[in-house]
């Protein structure tokens, strides 16, 4: 939905008229709920064939979602100016600025450094590799929600240099060594995702939602939650990984040599990586404090940035020519005030209502673990954690606040399942199918692992993660 | 500031220090009226700060805007929230859609078919040449804010080649009809900015300036204003400018054959420009007529970038990476709403308030002419059009607002004079260095040109432009 549909000159036009068609449906064949305006459910229309849309892909996402603005002020009973609002938004600017911030951490290479040095720290053996590369994107993804240039765009490279270090290609060399890196690290990459307000780009639009259905998510609530099971998670899957696709090749001393070249090659940390890493400490620190201070995340992010240009670090050029942000940009601040509107209109509410009326018999715990599994397992469905998260997030959110589930419980189960649910298959988030498409796995054996991980993240986070959360108090 | 300072890799500090300086200066120096709260003095240290800079640049201006928001929601008694909201503005928003549509329309090869066309219609004289291009330019400023992308990426390269094709190169034999055709059609191109709410990319900042002070410009009230004064000065002025640097070749029958060889290697309108005219002339003539069917603006601006985009004419691709775009999207939505937030905060009464008290004795008739070619001649001091605007146009619709002077005339004169100040040097707004730059004017002449046809267009727009005024009950 990001950046692989950018290059698809074709709209398709049997799959917008589906879009028209299912707005239609629900505008005019959906029984209206005798508490809201006829705007309000053409509101809905709009929202869920755009939301459809982000799915079937009749036209880029942005394009999609711009249009849905627009036609969100004509029909949906929104002013041109509060359709437009999601483009003001903090949440939306803190992902942008952070977006800038992690073109610096890349174009500077301090990213790279710091997984050449988890290599050469843990990289002695095959498993050593895979903690490595999963503790680099740990540390990156505190503060670049783009995983597709975090992990796709750091990461992956050094893994497939690694692999090919052992003569470990795509093919009758791929079982060497790098089938296991290959589905051993993607794995661990859903995990980093669901472990930080930032560690994905839908991440502070599940904060979003759920502060509508009024419950506070920050960033460091995020990271107390998220730490421990995920530590649990990234610690456990690469070794069930290696049971799975157990790699030839087990004793690797060759890939923490060559971070050590590849580190010795880079010489000291230049005057640009010295200010990105105080400014990445900085941003961080400020992150984590921010409960004390009460410094808006937002303007850390964007007071980050304006460092980094003001010492000339980032090039304004940099920005102006951040494709992915601003495409992002587009549809995250249209989505964003689209999914707000539905809610001030009253839609959420009544949707819930309805809904816990059909369950009013069943207990909020059986239905919370049924509809956390139904959630998780629809990811096979999406080729987007923000596709997933916007279609079912907020509907769950509603129901079980309607049936007096602990929202802290709910709020964070379904953000985290999201992230971990785009490990079973090749497409569940942006950087899937750039791992996939090295052709290391082929498609069995990476959905089998998808699925095999799927039951262990789901134990880890249901045992270890929704106790923790018991003791912190969230629920 | 918009383009060329793009790739300049340096910040300056010593030029950042006088900004620090400047703020500090009017935050802790200036004696700050009774009214007023010191955080609002803080914003206007901020803003002060922020249009120096935008003329002495010590860094890209986008980014010194952003660094601007984000201080103005920690010094300048604004929320996060309440500093981003520029970037949800439906102004914002028109001169976005419109830089979409203006993407296609050149892209498709309509924008120079139009061009080419007229040249054919009235290109068989040097004069003539100089009037299609300038009316080329005028259509294409009714949708294109971009002067840069028109009059330099459309009119410029037609030009040139027709220079080219009469033997007239940089130097010797410019003066055959280059340095007549250069100056001609630069003098025009800054009429044509004047003409259009859309014919500059911050007339419509003018416009929620002018709301701001509580008189409402639209499409369609600058459109009937422009129309006289313009269509005069588009005529009048390249027979000045014909008479100062006389071009050799006055017959120019060639020119008219290239444009119609030009047009026939074009060969028919294709699918996609068949599309793009439709879209254009439903855009402008929604606009026309927006004060009887009440579309906003914005809307209709956006649905024709959304028309473009469903069918193809307009890539996502091309949306993404229309840097320019995204540039002033960021200084623009900050500076629109730092301008507000100082309306807010009552700053811009205050001043008025102070300055009307000074000249207390003056009639408003005599301060309006002083003031006019104050305004119009600072221009000599600027490089953007946009900071000209910030800098001085509020303060002056605020002193003239105080002296009850007829809100009509202040608005439009001083909105339109800052386009037509443009003329004046080769560095007023952002296609200037590009003209300049072909080397076929001297500086000297240049500058010349430029301070006769001032002259004229005053001369133009005072009677002429104020008696249509009059005449159209605007004041």
């Amino acid at each position: 939905m990001k950046s692989n549909n950018s290059t698809r000159p074709v709209v398709s036009f049997p799959k917008l008229a589906l879009l028209a068609a299912v707005f239609l449906g629900i505008v005019f064949l959906l029984p209206r709920p005798a508490g809201l305006e006829p705007a309000a459910w053409r509101l809905l229309g709009i929202f869920v064939a755009t939301v459809l849309g982000l799915m079937i892909e009749p036209m880029p996402g942005g394009a999609l979602v711009l249009l849905a603005v627009t036609l969100a002020s004509i029909l949906g009973g929104l002013t041109i100016q509060q359709a437009l609002a999601g483009y003001g938004d903090p949440t939306v600017w803190l992902v942008m600025a952070a977006f800038f911030i992690s073109r610096a951490l890349i174009n500077t290479g301090l990213a790279r450094r710091i997984a050449l040095f988890f290599v050469r720290l843990f990289g002695k053996s095959s498993l050593g590799i895979s903690y490595a590369l999963s503790a680099s994107d740990m540390v990156l993804a505190s503060i670049i929600p783009s995983n597709a240039a975090r992990s796709g765009g750091v990461v992956l490279p050094i893994m497939r240099s690694i692999a090919e270090l052992y003569g470990s290609q795509p093919g009758a060399t791929a079982a060497l060594l790098g089938s296991f890196l290959f589905t051993a690290v993607y794995q661990n990459i859903c995990v980093t995702a669901a472990m930080f307000f930032t560690g994905q780009a839908s991440n502070p639009l599940a904060a979003q939602m759920a502060a509508q259905a009024g419950y506070t998510v920050t960033w460091t609530s995020w990271f107390l939650a998220g730490i421990v099971p995920g530590l649990c998670s990234l610690t456990i899957v690469p070794m069930v990984v290696l049971r799975l696709n157990p790699p030839k090749i087990r004793h690797t001393p060759e890939a923490a040599a060559f971070a050590s070249r590849e580190l010795a090659a880079m010489g000291p940390l230049s005057r640009e990586e010295k200010i990105m890493a105080t400014v990445f400490a900085t941003v961080c620190g400020m992150w984590v404090t921010s409960g004390w201070h009460k410094v808006d995340i937002t303007v850390t992010a964007l007071l980050g940035s304006a460092a980094l240009l003001v010492s000339g670090v980032l090039k304004w050029e940099d920005v102006k020519s951040e494709r992915a942000a601003w495409d992002i940009f587009i549809w995250y601040g249209g989505l964003l005030r689209l999914g707000k509107a539905l809610g001030d209109a009253g839609v959420t509410t009544e949707f819930a209502g309805g809904v816990a009326g059909i369950f009013g018999g069943a207990s909020w715990e059986l239905l919370f673990a049924a509809g956390l599994l139904i959630y998780f397992y629809a990811h096979y469905g999406f080729a987007s954690i923000t596709a997933h998260m916007l279609a079912m997030y907020p509907a769950f959110l509603a129901l079980f606040a309607a049936k007096a589930a602990p929202l802290g419980l709910v709020v964070y189960a379904f953000a985290c399942f999201t992230n971990l649910a785009a490990g079973l298959t090749h497409y569940g988030t942006t950087p899937s199918p750039m791992f996939y498409a090295h052709g290391y796995v082929s498609f069995r054996r990476w959905w089998t692992t998808g699925f095999v991980v799927s039951l262990i993240n789901i134990a880890i986070w249901s045992v270890v993660g929704f106790s923790w959360w018991k003791l912190l108090g969230l629920w």
